[in-house]
């Protein structure tokens, strides 16, 4: 996705070689017509399925997840990080760990927002190592629901978690997919 | 806001006389067509101002701030809850209490997306003792902004936050505000 791409050349900024900032337009700052953009491109990438329930996690998901669920009018459930006292029981859970963050969270769906009749599309900002997905998937095999696929909005090509995914026959859209970010230079694939 | 009391009377459920639970639109599950109407709304609200920034609190404020955020073409910035490692310096932070999760937090943004030139507007899902929004505004004025006012997507009219910070001549706008959960009964104002 070329816009997408663009503005991470733009507004990127590389902090190691395996660290990119984009917290002006999908981490912090949101640019919401650039989700908007992304929304149409998710739905367009995967326009041959029929998506009952798209799957994020918060927070970063949220954003691109909901502008998908505008385009295609289905909804959006997003995994908790940790348990709320309106949140406590009748749960879907899996344990995520972060790299970024350097901790391991919980990550939990009501049972009442997927189930067998599903048809599900998970949505993530960023995917290096994939632990978010994993769980995400974990959950939605819980729930027994249909996974059609993942989209990311960001692959760390670099890192092995769409290789691992796609290894096991899940279809995995993303919409930029950074080959290396080696000498402060992001470069993508393609 | 017709439509946002028709959905809380249909499929909030009340828990107490204090707690509403909305997580099959707005908190856990999201509608993401209701969102976009709830970012029109908030949208005409606030016509007769010129709002340069959405600030909002992850992670049920994101999805009506994104929505307004694309009616109006502003940026949104959503105050993190705890510190990442890619978000450590050059901050701005307040501690706010959350009554229903029974913790404080810190919570923080980025001196990169707030500044002296900004008109904000701050937006979040509830308004029940005004902690989010307290420490909102802290952060705002930190950054020496100025709070054009606050966009509420359900109100706890039976809580104080409202009037207090009515009280301080701040412009809080509510689409949907609660009179009363007694008896398992939503009553709105109004």
């Amino acid at each position: 996705m070329q816009l997408l791409k663009d503005k991470i050349l733009k507004e990127g900024r590389v902090l190691s070689d395996t660290v990119l900032k984009v917290d002006s337009f999908l981490n912090h700052q949101i640019d919401p017509l650039l989700m908007k953009e992304i929304g149409e491109e998710f739905a367009n990438r995967y326009s041959d399925e029929v998506i009952t329930k798209i799957l994020t996690i918060e927070s970063s998901g949220i954003a691109p997840a909901t502008m998908l669920g505008l385009v295609i009018g289905a909804p959006v459930v997003f995994a908790r990080k940790r348990k709320s006292l309106t949140l406590a029981d009748n749960l879907y859970s899996s344990k995520v760990h972060s790299f970024t963050k350097n901790e391991t969270n919980e990550i939990s769906v009501s049972r009442d927002f997927l189930s067998p009749d599903d048809n599900v599309l998970i949505i993530d900002d960023f995917l290096a190592n994939g632990e978010a997905v994993k769980g995400l998937l974990d959950i939605a095999q819980q729930a027994e629901a249909n996974v059609i696929g993942v989209g990311i909005v960001i692959e760390k090509g670099f890192q092995q978690g769409g290789q691992l995914l796609r290894e096991q026959g899940i279809r995995v859209e993303s919409l930029a997919n950074i080959k290396s970010l080696a000498n402060g230079q992001v470069e993508f694939f393609d």
